[in-house]
């Protein structure tokens, strides 16, 4: 029998009780021992609730009670969880979190205390909510050179963006949808902007690379300019729209950007709606593989805790080598990046046509029937987004002075 | 440094020697030390090859050599790899194959040796190629209560059936084809009547189940009888043939089929193509999740193998517990298997229609433009396989007095 204690009784962490509760045989025979929650930390009391005998609302208890070896934190945020699990690491115990934010900002400080202290800190519920990613990582592919990345890995604005898609929505429409069914928060700013996508990014890449990435050197672009019509366009090309955290590999210099993107049909990302997350790696060895799943939720992301327990039971005085080191890798300048960028521009065609050519190079020019309006559509050559920068400031002068504007710009493979 | 050996240098052999030499830093850092192969076990010799040098003739060298710690079986079929794996495991050695001919038939045998010897039988390429499913099944999801499973688990089947769906070929075109290219053998037998895929789905049921599934108990269906005309309707559907191992769990009852299956759109597996392999879980916490990658070839086979070694490598003393007990878990019969049934009917519609309602009950009718003849196609309601035969022999009967006939009869979603 092995004592835990979870710190945070909402969402996930009553979701985590359930999970040990529901699936308590098959844990205890994967763990090799039974797993026992003795404590639940969290400030509101729960009458009634199968939770409410093992409540404590002083983290002190759980620290200082040597019979706990395991702890969950599922509070969210960064403080009190950072100094909550720093002091049950030292205390020597396993930590297990669903926390995003915490991983992005102290993961690297938090791995080594682990290190030190002979646990483990684990968090792959911090990515891709119940998708196996991060264990795969280290586990199944650590003899493989991944070379890119590219995730789905918000579920809020990826159902967003399968509304507009699917109902000719448009995104404010689309979120109020999302926050009715509770996909998305009261304040979405976390998921629209990009601000989620881009700490999972900056969490594998340094789980791949084995060096801390600051996920705030990561260009980060949300969906909130993501526009009805743009899906008519994609439609026209068996495209979808995606917010994609992306990033490549290449001789140890590491690209990556957080942009909603027009992935292609041939994509295995381009399937991939509602709330679902998945990631796709590219290796030298293994070549094209994707993991796709629930990327949140209570019960798959509770799932996900409940596997690291497990780990974590399995190897209680172990301490188990995975994640990173303090050695920072800088993340490119997103000038460099190269993808196609697909255009639309207001305006009279026949006025337009030429002024993008001369500014874009050549372009592919792409219809969709049902868009209302005069209308240029275009799909630029593969190119760096400095340059594109660079054209796009001559274009928009020169569109403008020929009674043209620019309506849209999106990134396309 | 830990010495290893490889027995049998063909494809995946040599590919394994690859990922070896290829990624020996990753390879080091994931294991704690170097893998190192000392020996290469094979008949024929390979002058100017890298791994001359290492090449032996005797299987005794590398049982009888206490320096030998890990021994990887690449040779396939079941004699000798049977008795040589056997005589390693008993030396105490970690075995790492490929060989899902040799789990299927062997596995509860081999686990067992493995576990008295306190050392790994491990065979992680043995399914789906590099897609890491071992693994995710004992490391990740080991917490799981897993009710169902879908998988497209051979690349030549799949490569055959997206070639007839994309170019209108029929059977025999696209199998040619495959076989120019190196993807189906010259006695493709084993592949498209589904016994690869049998045999695959029998070792995945007794990782989820932990018992013996004898896969000779698995009813099975190849591709052979797939028509070109048959993609037609799948698209209009919108759906895709694509043969499926499929298996689901409910109250221990486990109930498995390999078939060629009409998949519905809205199924993560609808658009998995060309030689790539999917596997589709449905578990009680997580929900659904799937696993995507090549199901085949040199380096994502070796790259699998590459993933064992290096655990076995982590874990040199030890044996980690996973696989099955010898205790037998029978499959119910194909009989009581549900789903919907695909029926394509020649002669009048106006004589056949009638006939179809009254065998089969409320029918779906389907239509496809392009198909040439006087057809009539049908999707049934939901109904259990040993209903829909009995309906077939009285439906059968009576088209045939009506002077029409089944043309194709596909199981569907």
């Amino acid at each position: 029998m092995v004592y835990t204690a979870i710190m945070g009784y909402g969402t996930i962490g009553s979701g985590v009780f359930e999970v040990l509760r529901e699936n308590r045989a098959e844990i205890a025979a994967a763990a090799g021992q039974e797993l026992e929650v003795k404590y639940v930390l969290d400030l509101r009391d729960f009458p009634g609730d199968p939770a409410e005998e093992k409540l404590v609302h002083d983290v002190s208890v759980i620290v200082n009670d040597p019979e706990v070896r395991i702890v969950v934190e599922t509070m969210g945020g960064l403080n009190p969880a950072y100094p909550f699990v720093k002091a049950c690491l030292e205390a020597g115990k396993h930590v297990a979190t669903s926390n995003k934010a915490l991983v992005a900002a102290y993961g690297t400080e938090l791995l080594a205390v682990a290190k030190e202290h002979h646990v483990n800190f684990m968090f792959e519920a911090s990515t891709g909510g119940g998708i196996p990613i991060i264990r795969t990582l280290y586990r199944s592919l650590a003899g493989e050179r991944i070379s890119g990345i590219t995730g789905i890995l918000n579920g809020t604005t990826n159902y967003i963006l399968t509304k507009m898609d699917r109902d000719g929505e448009d995104f404010c429409q689309a979120l109020r949808e999302a926050q009715k069914l509770g996909y998305a928060e009261k304040d979405p700013t976390a998921d629209v902007e990009g601000h989620d996508t881009c700490r999972k990014l900056a969490i594998l890449m340094a789980m791949i690379t084995g060096k801390e990435v600051d996920y705030q050197e990561i260009y980060t672009e949300g969906i909130t300019k993501v526009q009805a019509g743009d899906f008519l366009y994609a439609r026209a090309l068996g495209r979808a729209i995606k917010l994609v955290g992306s990033a490549s590999l290449c001789e140890g210099r590491l690209s990556a950007w957080v942009v909603p993107m027009m992935v292609k049909a041939e994509n295995p990302l381009c399937g991939v709606g509602d709330v679902f997350n998945a990631i796709l790696l590219e290796s030298n060895m293994l070549g094209t593989s994707m993991y796709y799943g629930s990327g949140a939720g209570k019960l798959p992301t509770a799932s996900a805790v409940a596997a690291d327990m497990i780990e974590a039971a399995a190897h209680l005085d172990e301490h188990v080598p995975f994640g990173w080191s303090s050695e920072k890798l800088s993340v490119q300048p997103a000038e460099d990046n190269v993808c196609r960028y697909f255009l639309r521009v207001a305006g009279r065609p026949e006025a337009c046509s030429g002024i993008l050519e001369s500014c874009l190079g050549n372009c592919e020019s792409v219809t969709a029937a049902e868009v209302a309006g005069p209308e240029l559509a275009v799909m630029t050559a593969a190119m760096r987004e400095g340059d594109f920068r660079k054209a796009e400031k001559k274009l928009e002068a020169e569109l403008s002075a020929a009674g043209c504007r620019i309506v849209q710009i999106l990134r396309a493979e």
